[in-house]
């Protein structure tokens, strides 16, 4: 398969990646590096990816930035950005990429763990995630010609134990390599509208 | 208690009014009608709304509209729109409501069946409603001063048969009534970070 990976060259991204090499060709995006780069908050920058890229079977995206703070100070235009950026982000890539995807192809999402069980300085995370998580079950009973759509909701990452354990007190990890397989799972497997829990 | 009920003219509305009245002080809010006028999707409005009750006990919100339309031709804004009215509109009733609302109150949000059992069209709605729940789950963990905050997420309603029944093939309906009960729950009972289904 023709895979495109959009945030190939971060922590999940390259896990993917590994998880998806020798068997596929992969086209890594990334919003500096990578073999194309892409700003999925910018749906010209996305156009612009596929018409690089050219027909492809699978899009997997593990991109997207949220807003962490205090809820006590918490502002309208930190969600809003949240939303844009990691949800609208995803969505742009589903609604611009059908364009370029084949018969019977898929598309990967990324949500999170924050979406069920949440932690303090999260909400962003938690409503982005569970924005995500639904769009997928609800698109996925709508795609046309095969194509199949879910999202990855991985727990907390042992790769980024030292930066964000402080904030997930007594969760679980799990390594990149689950998330991966994870990915996998939804590439080359035949699920749709489901949420594929890494946990 | 003094008990805020945004969207209090509408259907959903009128249910809750109707479960809650007798034993409250009951503010109606319509963006017309009702005894005070507001509307969620502008923060000035939801700040005006709240000047005029003081503070309050209870804020239960059965507002806010999604774009319901074919996927093949669903663009962003058509789901951005979605979510700054029935997502955003509710946060930001929470996120000014909270200078309005007294020690141990609550906030009662609404999201909808289609987050987890799609429908044809109806994708925005389960994005948005799945944004809905989530945000209240991990909202409710940093909520300040004993104050609690659910969502109600209700199937198809019995009195919306007739206008929505085509597009919602085999769902069990439930009642305005039901829905009204699981808002007292909501608000006279205990309980904080749930979406309670209305099944």
């Amino acid at each position: 398969m023709k895979i495109v990976v959009v945030g190939a060259t971060g922590t999940v991204g390259k896990a993917v990646v590994a998880a998806l090499q020798g068997r596929h060709e992969i086209i890594k995006v990334g919003s500096k590096s990578g073999d194309l780069q892409a700003d999925i908050k910018d749906s010209k920058s996305i156009r612009a990816l596929f018409e690089k890229t050219g027909k492809v079977d699978a899009v997997a995206c593990t991109a997207g930035k949220v807003h962490f703070g205090d809820f006590a100070k918490l502002t309208e235009t930190e969600m809003l950005t949240s939303l844009k950026d990691k949800f609208l982000g995803q969505v742009n890539l589903v609604l611009i990429g059908r364009d370029y995807i084949n018969d019977f192809g898929s598309f990967t999402l990324m949500s999170g763990v924050l979406s069920h069980d949440p932690i303090r300085l999260g909400v962003c995370a938690s409503a982005v995630n569970g924005a995500v998580d639904c769009f997928a079950k609800g698109a996925s009973i709508e795609m046309p010609r095969g194509i199949r759509i879910n999202s990855i909701s991985p727990g907390l990452l042992q790769e980024s134990l030292d930066h964000y354990g402080p904030y997930f007190p007594g969760h679980k990890t799990v390594t990149g390599a689950d998330v991966g397989r994870a990915y996998v799972k939804s590439i080359e497997g035949h699920l749709t509208g489901q949420t594929i829990q890494v946990l």
